[in-house]
């Protein structure tokens, strides 16, 4: 019951920087988003496309799958924003937001409490056995706390 | 044996946060903690103090003791940056910032598993017994967040 407790927590922090980031994409105009953050760095859209890709990575990672958007880790983790990279639109990144939101909440859910603790794909069987804390909860713990990171860059924007 | 894995993995990611904030602060000289992370927006000596304040704030809250430097809530947390209220020197603030972790730290240390699941200080026994998720661990979660939050807007500093 207490493992049950334990994942919910997590999940749920997972979840708030996910709407926190859903709610203040849609607060923002695309002319807001094309901005640097500060003056010589980061693009809003770079930043938006960035978490998206890390997003679409946490598919196979978890072993829920292949990514969604494969084309956006060269340019959006791969390379930096001003790499002459056409990047999607606004509207196509939201699209692609919510697809691999929708992806990555259906197996969220039907994840069992065991599974959580099982290990990421990035970890061999060996490594795993003598580091137990790389399983897969642990990505969403890393990833949320990702996501706060460059929340806390975007909100500039406003 | 699972209990104490997960409270290890949440424990881990605020260390490496506070770990985080360690280093960025000790690569930032004055003059660039003095500035604005951006046009119009906090200074890095605000967002610095701010951190502190939450993280003393986190001891009642734990109910690992008293605030060591209780005046730091209303001029980092209650009062904006431009508030006109004076600020602690960078060196005061680091001075601060190390006998907070060294007590957080100590605490954190020697707080049982059982510990970590109950409720924390600003709920009430009766709202717990409803909430159960609002134990300790789940402001370490948050507060790990946070600062990951201000971090992101730290590092436009350098």
């Amino acid at each position: 019951m207490q493992q049950a407790l334990f994942i919910k927590m997590v999940i749920a922090e997972w979840d708030k920087q996910n709407n926190n980031f859903n709610k203040l994409l849609s607060s923002l105009s695309d002319e807001q988003l094309s901005k640097e953050i500060a003056p010589g760095k980061n693009t809003g859209i770079y930043l938006v496309g960035h978490l998206i890709a890390i997003s679409d990575a946490m598919l196979p990672l978890l072993n829920f799958g292949e990514k969604l958007f494969p084309d956006l880790e060269n340019i959006f983790i791969k390379n930096p924003d001003k790499s002459g990279l056409q990047k999607p639109t606004v509207s196509e990144l939201k699209d692609h937001l919510k697809a691999v939101n929708t992806k990555l909440t259906e197996h969220i859910e039907s994840t069992s409490p065991a599974d959580w603790f099982k290990r990421h794909m990035a970890v061999s069987e060996e490594d795993f056995a003598k580091e137990p804390h790389r399983n897969k909860l642990n990505i969403i713990i890393n990833r949320a706390g990702h996501m706060n990171y460059h929340l806390g860059q975007l909100i500039l924007l406003k």
